[in-house]
This record gives C-alpha cells, sequence and structure tokens, in this order.
C-alpha cells in the first residue's frame, strides 16, 4: 500500500534516501497519519505541518546521537513514524497503546517529555551546557513553533541562551498559530521578517549556493562558502542577532532540499543558531488547511469529507461560552480572556459578538491572569477561560496578583478531573490542591452543565476571586439533575436526605454519586447525597450537623487526594472533639497516564462500583 | 532640617517647584532615605535610584487621576513621602508600620499592589484596557526595571501591549541591575542601545527641541514639533518598534529637566510607548553606588561608614553556598543554578570557584527550573537555590518538567517560612503545600543549620526529585543539636521518646519543640519529640506505631495548615480504622503581614507558649 514507508525500518534508512525518495516518502506519511488519526482522533493539523521538517532533520542528524526536543510535543507524529513506532498507530492515544506526546518509556529516541508549551529552549539548553561540560560533541535542537514562543518561559530561555556561546540549535517552526490564529507583537514581528525583501535575497544566495553544490563542487566546500556568506545573508539589526543568537530564515517548511542545506549550515555554526521555516498547518489535507483549528486535537472523522464523527453537542465549555455571550448581553463589564484557546474554551462567539471586551493573549497563562487582576482592579468582571492543566503556569499569579488584593476575577476552569487521552501532561487533577490553599479564593464546582450557568450569573456579582472548575465533555445520559439556582458562599446542596450516611460530591462526581445511589437503595440502603457546590470555603454549618449526628461520610471528587477537597473536609472534622469516620476518594499520588476516560475512572475507582463498594466499607 | 521636605504636604505641591528646588528636592530625600532606612533596614540602592524618576513621573502626570503600577515594589518609598507618608518612615516594614511594598489599604495612590516581579505592564496593561472600554481619560504608568523585564510574563505582557493600540506608557528602568548584576541576551541588547550612536543623535536633538522651548516658543508647540521628529529619533529597526510599541531613549534617569520633558512627550503619544530611562542603583549614597548588592535589601546599618550593624553570622544561606562548595570539589557533576539571587542564596563563593558549572539565569524562575531538569537529564546534578515565595512561578514547571520524568533535580528553598519585614509576597509559606501534591517529589527540611548539610550530601546521591526546604536567617542560640547525619528516605528521627504524647516538628520548629518538651518536663510531662526530616514521604512506619500505641500527636510546621504536612499526617491516620487524636499547628488561611519574625511567630501561636497550649489540650 505505502512503497516506501512499508519498507522503511529505522531512521538510518532516510540516510540512503535520495530528494525524490524523499518527497515521495512526505506523500506516504500524510496519506497514513490522515489514514490513522481519522480512526483514533488526536493531533492531525500540527503533524501534517511538519512532515518535511521532521524527515530533513533526521536525514541531516545523527539522531542516535543528537538530540531533539520537541515544544508541546504533539507534533511528535512523524518523529514517532520513523522512530520504530509506525505499526503502533492503531492504538495511538488509547490506553496502554503509544501516547501522543513524548514518552521516556516508549523510545530513547523521544529525549525529554514536554505536553505543556514553550518548554523546550530551556530543556535543550541544559543539555547543550551538560554536554559542554562533559566535553562531548553532539547536536541539540529544539523546535518550537511560533505560537509557543509567545509563552514567557521561552523568552526567559532565549534571553540565557544568549548569554554564553552554547553550541544549541533552535527551530522556529513558523506556521503563524498557535492552536488559533496567533497574536501579538512578537507574530507582528515574525511576518515582517517572511515579507522582509532581504528574505528573498537570503533565498537567491542560498540557492546559487545550491545551484554550485550540485555542479561538482564537494557539498563540505560549499558548506564552507555558505557558512562564510551568513553573516551577509543573515537579516542585519535582528532582535535574535542582537541577543547573541544568530538568525537563518525564512526558509519554505515544505522544501527538503532547502531545508536539509540550511539544516547542515546550521550543524557547522559556533554558537547558538535560530532557524526560520515557514510551514502550514495542515499540509497536504485540504480540510486540515482551510481549517486548521478544527483538526489541532481532532475526535475520530471521516477521512474523505472531513467530517468529525460525533461532535458532544452539549459540552460544558459551549454552555460557558453560550451563558457568557448572554450575561455580557445584559452587563457591560463582562471582559473575556483566553491564553489561545479560544474556541475550545467556547468564546468563539463571544470574540465576534465583543470584539472589544475579548481579549486572546496568546499562549501566556501568566500575563492573562495578571491581565484579568488589572481590569478587575478597575471595575471590570473578567472571566479568564482556561484549562486545568495550564492554569498551573500561572500559579504564582493567581495567588500574588489575584488572591492578595481578592480581586473579583472568575477563573473559568475547563478540562478539570482527567480529561483522557492526551494524558499525563494534560490531566486536570491539580487544580483543587493547588487553589485550596489560596487565601481569599472561593472554588466551586457544577454537578451538571445547567448548573454552571446559573454558576456563572451567581459569580458576575460577587466582589471576591472565584474558581469554576469544569469537566471536558458533557454530562452522562442516564441521570436526571435539577440544577442549583441560587447560590449563598458556602453552602452545599442537599439534593437527597438519606440515612446518616453521606456522600459529598464535587462537580460531576455528583451524577456517580446519584447512581450509587439507586444501586444502594435496590440493597436497602439509603444514602444522603450532598453537592458540594462549594469546595472552598466549606459548608461548615452542614458539616457541624453531620459530626453532630455522627454520620459516615465519603467524599468524592475528580482530583488527587493529596490538599484535595476531601483533605480539607477531613481537616475540619478533625478539629472536632468527637471525630466522625470519612473516607476521602480521589487519584493516589501519581500521573494518570493516557486512555479513555472511563477506561481511567475505572482504573482509579472513581466510578459508581467504587463508590459503592467504599460506602458498603464504611457502613 | 530639611527645607523643602519638612514643608511638603501634598503631590500637588510638586507642580509649583523649580527645577532648582526639585535637584534640592531630590538631594533632602536622598538625605532623608539614608537616614530612615539605616535605622530599619529596607530597600535602600534601588530607591535612591528612583528619586528623579519619581519626582518627574509626578510633576508631569496627574496621579490623582493616572495610575502609576511599579514593579517589584520595593522602590516605592519616594512615592511614599510623596504621598503623604514621610512621618511614618521610622515604622517602617515594622508590625502595624507602613510597609516596603505599595499596599492599597494604605493608600489610594498604591494603585496596585507588586512584590514579585514582572507583574506591573500586565496589571498596567489590564487597567488601561478598563478606562479605554469606559471611555475615560487618564493615563497608566508602568515603571519596571531592566531585570525585571527578562521575566517571562515581562515578555508576554508587552507582546499583548504590541497586539492593540492601548494608550500605555511603560519605563524602563535600566540600571543594569536585577538584585545583582544583569544577565542574558537582553542586557547585551540594552547596553548596546545606551551606546547606540544615535543615543547622542536623541539627545542633540531633544536638547535643539528643548532650548527652543526655553526662548519663547510655547512649551505646546514646542511639543508638538518634538512629537513630529519622534519617528525621526526614534531609534529605528528596533525590537520595541518592530512590536509595535514606541521607543523614547536612552534618557538620563537623574536628569529631571530631561526626564519631565520626555514624560511629557509620552503623554501626548498615541498608542503603547517605552521610555528607556538609564538611571543608577544607590545613586547620590557612595557606599550603595560602590555596592548595589549589599544595599538591596539591607539590614540597619551605620550611615556614616556603611556597615551594616549586625550580620549574622551563620545563616542558612552561607552553610548552603559553602558546603555546595565543598561538594562539588569532589563531584563534578554538581551544577548551580540561580534565578538572580547569587548572593542571598549564598551562591558568590560557588560562582567564583565554579564559573563553568554556575548559570545565573536572571529572573527567569521557569526556566531555571527546565534548564535545571535538562541539565539532569543529561546526567549532571543540578541544585537551584531559590527563594520559597520566588519557586511559585515555577509551580508548573516543576511539576510538569521535574516531576513527571522524575529527575534528580535538587530545589535548595531559602527563605522557606516566614521572612518577616518583606511582608505578604515575600513570605514563604506555600511550598509545603504546593509541593506536597506533586507526585514523585521528596521534601526534606533540617532541623538546624549542620543537618542541612548532610542533607545536601545525601540529597547529590539519589536519583529522584528533592526539595529542601530552609529558614531566613540562623538557629536559636538557647538549643543545642546534634545534627542527624544519615537519612533513609521516609524515615524520621525521634529526638526524644517520652511518653505517648508527640510534637512532630518541621525544619526549624523542632528548636521551637525541643523548648516546649524543657518546659514541660518542669510540669512533669515528658513529651515524645520527632524530627519530621522528610515532610514527604511519610515516615509510615513511625506512624503505624504511633497509631498502634495510641499516641496524641501535634504536628508544627512554618507553612499554612491547607495542604500543608500535619494535613497528610491526619490523612495517613485517617487511613486506619482506629484513629488517633492529633492537632495540626501552622499558619491559617490568610496571608501574613510584614513584622519581626518573633513577633509574627507570637501572633500565629507558633512559639514556644503556643505549641505548649496545645499539648495542654490534646492531654
Amino acid at each position: 500500500m505505502y512503497n516506501i514507508l512499508d519498507k522503511f525500518n529505522n531512521v538510518s534508512d532516510l540516510k540512503n534516501m535520495s530528494l525524490k525518495e524523499l518527497n515521495q516518502f512526505s506523500k506516504e506519511i500524510r496519506q497514513f497519519l490522515v489514514d490513522k488519526v481519522s480512526k483514533t482522533g488526536g493531533h492531525l493539523a500540527s503533524n501534517l505541518g511538519v512532515v518535511e521538517l521532521t524527515l530533513s532533520l533526521y536525514k541531516v542528524f545523527n539522531i542516535d546521537k543528537d538530540k531533539v526536543i520537541w515544544d508541546v510535543g504533539h507534533q511528535t507524529y512523524v518523529h514517532k513514524i520513523l522512530t520504530g513506532r509506525k505499526d503502533k498507530f492503531d492504538e495511538l492515544r488509547q490506553y496502554g497503546g503509544v501516547s501522543g506526546f513524548p514518552k521516556r518509556s516508549e523510545s530513547e529516541y523521544d529525549v525529554f517529555e514536554t505536553g505543556h508549551s514553550s518548554t523546550s529552549i530551556s530543556a535543550a539548553l541544559g543539555m547543550a551546557r551538560a554536554r559542554d561540560l562533559k566535553k562531548e560533541n553532539y547536536n541539540v535542537i529544539a523546535v518550537i513553533g511560533d505560537g509557543s514562543l509567545t509563552g514567557g518561559m521561552s523568552l526567559e530561555a532565549l534571553n540565557d541562551v544568549g548569554d554564553r556561546k552554547t553550541n544549541l540549535i533552535v527551530i522556529l517552526n513558523d506556521n503563524q498559530m498557535s492552536i488559533a490564529k496567533n497574536v501579538g507583537g512578537l507574530s507582528t514581528y515574525l511576518s515582517k521578517l517572511r515579507v522582509d525583501p532581504k528574505y528573498n535575497k537570503f533565498k537567491s544566495d542560498f540557492n546559487d549556493a545550491l545551484r554550485k553544490t550540485n555542479i561538482g563542487n564537494s557539498f563540505a566546500d560549499s558548506i564552507r562558502k555558505i557558512k562564510s556568506g551568513i553573516k551577509q545573508m543573515v537579516v542585519p539589526g535582528m532582535f535574535f542577532e542582537d541577543m547573541g543568537i544568530k538568525y537563518l530564515g525564512p526558509i519554505d517548511g515544505h522544501n527538503i532540499k532547502e531545508l536539509t542545506a540550511v539544516l547542515a549550515m546550521a550543524k557547522k555554526i559556533n554558537g547558538p543558531v535560530i532557524i526560520h521555516t515557514i510551514t502550514k498547518k495542515g499540509k497536504g489535507y485540504k480540510f486540515a488547511e482551510e481549517n486548521p483549528g478544527k483538526f489541532h486535537g481532532v475526535s475520530p472523522f471521516d477521512k474523505c469529507t472531513g467530517e468529525i464523527n460525533k461532535a458532544n453537542s452539549n459540552t460544558y465549555s459551549k454552555a460557558f461560552g453560550k451563558e457568557l455571550v448572554n450575561i455580557a448581553s445584559e452587563n457591560k463589564k463582562i471582559v473575556a480572556i483566553t491564553a489561545a484557546m479560544r474556541d475550545g474554551t467556547g468564546l468563539s462567539e463571544f470574540s465576534k459578538i465583543f470584539k472589544d471586551r475579548f481579549f486572546d493573549v496568546g499562549i501566556a497563562e501568566q500575563h492573562a491572569v495578571t491581565l484579568s487582576a488589572g481590569l478587575a482592579r478597575a471595575g471590570f468582571k473578567p472571566f479568564f477561560a482556561v484549562y486545568s492543566t495550564f492554569l498551573q503556569r500561572a500559579y504564582d499569579q493567581v495567588l500574588h496578583d489575584i488572591c492578595l488584593q481578592n480581586l473579583p476575577v472568575v477563573l473559568a476552569i475547563d478540562r478539570a478531573g482527567i480529561v483522557g487521552n492526551d494524558g499525563e501532561t494534560h490531566q486536570g487533577i491539580f487544580d483543587i490542591s493547588y487553589l485550596s490553599h489560596m487565601p481569599n479564593m472561593t472554588i466551586m464546582s457544577p454537578k451538571c452543565i445547567d448548573e454552571l450557568k446559573f454558576m456563572l450569573r451567581w459569580a458576575v456579582e460577587q466582589d471576591f476571586p472565584i474558581a469554576i472548575r469544569y469537566p471536558r465533555g458533557g454530562d452522562m445520559e442516564d441521570v436526571s439533575l435539577e440544577p442549583l439556582q441560587n447560590f449563598q458562599k458556602g453552602k452545599w446542596e442537599i439534593i437527597h436526605k438519606g440515612d446518616n450516611i453521606a456522600v459529598i460530591a464535587v462537580g460531576k462526581m455528583v451524577q456517580i454519586a446519584l447512581k450509587a445511589r439507586d444501586r444502594l437503595k435496590e440493597q436497602g440502603i439509603n444514602i444522603t447525597v450532598i453537592n458540594a457546590v462549594f469546595v472552598k470555603p466549606l459548608d461548615k454549618g452542614l458539616l457541624d450537623y453531620l459530626i453532630n449526628n455522627e454520620y459516615k461520610i465519603v467524599t468524592i471528587e475528580d482530583n488527587i487526594k493529596p490538599g484535595g477537597f476531601g483533605s480539607t473536609v477531613l481537616d475540619y472534622i478533625n478539629s472536632y472533639e468527637n471525630t466522625i469516620k470519612i473516607i476521602n476518594m480521589g487519584y493516589e499520588d501519581g500521573f494518570i497516564p493516557h486512555g479513555n476516560v472511563d477506561i481511567l475512572y475505572k482504573l482509579n475507582k472513581l466510578d459508581v462500583d467504587g463508590l459503592v463498594e467504599n460506602i458498603v466499607k464504611i457502613l
């Protein structure tokens, strides 16, 4: 079926391939990617964008020795195909199958694990400095997108790269996109470079040199000549150059001939180099080229039509976005902030209707939080919509800039709890733990989508920081739920008053608790079900009642146990003379791998079986 | 005593002052600062550096309406003098007295609270956008040092500033210093600007314009002319300009005439402007000019000789630095990383002896952590020395880049626990809570300085992430302590085996526990004292013993209670069928203000009295 791919064994096979074969191989890899990802789902557009780049890198460098670190890591499918994992793509991102991100446990070619943005230059610089200290000799290469470059830590790293003359190659994979279209001054700057007349000068000089290579001179000779010409070819006065980093480019990132030549050139340069390549996200697959955002992280789809198989029609994200539009129509103080996640967080409509009140700051969670703090300080009601795992980047800003001044920012924390197939780096299982110990912070979680809407309306009226956490996807289909419509800070909802055994559940776990109640009822056990609308502050009045009436308690949350909700309930109970029995359910101290959400719930006992088991145990 | 200062009432008094008076006032303010800070201690050098800048700002702008946000906030003493607090400097940084940082509770002129670096541009941009949405009309100004500029979130903010044409003034206070001398490519870049021949061109054009102002033309007219000339005057091809931000400078930051003129000019410009001012840290006080690092944050000193009154000779920081030098002499794998805190963390000697193995990355904690991860990945043993409060910036990197890959980085967490006079923004009371829920993390804390040294040696031999937290200052003088010399992961030290009431203390709190033991012994109560060498993992074997023998337990830690050590001990006890009684001591959920450490311990009951009280209560 695939002429080259089927016979391809090892990355060293690339060494003997001609340009023609490499171009053919690119086509086959694209076909393979579209075929496989259409079945499993995954990150498609970004991988289609780096086919030639990956091939060129692994042709020019010796990756048995050289180290390539891929920023954010979701664009490593081509890398995985080339490094012995092409036969594992049917289980891509499935539990026990190959991960969608670099994993050292999978391959020694996965040099450094990535998942969150903007870490690659720092990690690469560390490895390069280690190499120099050991007086070893290999290349270290970071591949980073222009979107990731706006993340502050990339810029911290570039600042340090410029400080010492460490040999390091940074490949700037410029597709003018983060997950969505790129924003900001840096993006403007890069687009100026792209249209700079010197680009053409660079290209023609470069092509001259390439042509000479082909007519008799040894490649090495030509490289030397090219090298001596670099000083003239680079765009002068560049920011990167001023920082002490050589700049080469821009280069067409889909032209293997150009790419391999520039990479070979960069290999010879002493000190840090940045290679600016221009690529197209989704390249070679029409639907992805037209709509790279849709095909960034995609569910299984029909590869002929580009239609996503089943889009969950009613998700928390959509409901959030829709309700925020409603609220904002009535209230001019509502502003929305996103860090390059407009579509994922459900803010597309908001961004169109309220252009002036919508701020996409790029991949820059730290800035997003303090910008929100500034907006709140000046009288607005900012909603920063962000995935749980990415808010980790702004831990300090939430504590130092929002909580310390008690500013009324709302953190709309999407993808809280396990997210499934993206795995360890993306599970949102830490937010309750890292927010609960922040003074002045109020944490809420809706038991269902409709409750989220009422919660948003309530949050608007408050004058203190509020984090609202809600999961990926939608509600369970077989549970009937009445949303709570009125809230009082620190008041929980008793959904069912039963005997003196209570499940106190956070967010969607209430749905599990209700199912457990039904099942136990059949066994003659009548449990009380409490919706912990407020993760913080606790409902001390209700807890006092439960303690005084010697209830037995099981808490359940889609978060790790250490520092979690259950732990704070236990702390409160312990302040009493007479304690009562309590079991806390959540994830044990550890990372949760990729896989289907239901499988992961089951494995971690956060399902009806697990809850029933614990209730019976405590009885 | 002070001609102008004594009569100065209100910031509006500045409006009528002549240039001569302003210059005289600068001198008086400097004298006042040196006099007051020599008695209370505080941030001297940075405040001496911004005297003219602050005066010029408040002369040109109307700060009853305009908003000035001071990055890091420790350079706001002049601001405080001008805004009604000059009579409060005898209680500077004392409990209940005026804070060393902007505090909204002190004055409406303290627009936004700062303490950690690099937040000002984000906050200012938020306020500026709020102003525009409300169609109000005032100026928003962020004043930021070149050191803070290297913090990633500043660059995230600048990227966003360039995105829309928001009116915003950023004053880059370039003193070529963070707390220590600045490092990195950005610093190189700024120094190129400083020596750029266009600087002189700018200056002479500018002086021309100023001269014309003085000979008849109205000031406004001249400003218009200057404005029209700006496009020609700015250094062309600049990075800031390319990002969409107008650049003015560099300007002598001690020349009020130049400063006021440029500020007036900036006020008229539409869109974002950056004003590059060159200042000298410690300006006007010989000892601080010569040694700005020493006079950054300084204890009380003799203003005539510049001698610090009593330098604590034996501190944890010094011991850390000294022992790391010893270890590194024997072990080539040791590398040390700091984020602009070389002296404060005790690494000065290391940096001199092991130049190649020492990396000061500037104010860039995120990068520092992932750089360390890269070094560890390539076989080195990195020690990242950092203050507890600043490590908050790298929460995500510790979790995502160190813990996820289980990399053997050592976080040497200095200033853990309350630090005293710097107050809310600097208390290191969150680290146990934010590190305890990170999988794979081991947390240690030495009960005394000598124990720290053995701990460092042990840490070198381990192949997993370790955080070692230790306090500011030194040991108590009246407690005798034998350091533990051998460690076993998760094994605590029983210092005194007494009756079945045990105090489990973390770090320096062991010293409090030993004092409490002595006092209780006089009352015939014989407590067991346990040193929780490992905050994580817990000593489950010992806890099992305590539980099975029905001990009563009091835990004590210099950290907030939510998510803290005591909370994890309670979680463990709760996993037993038969629970035992436990009281957890630490800070309640809240921020701790500035003041003397002993006062703060007492107020929060983390002293011998408080511990004894709780032991008696649980008996």
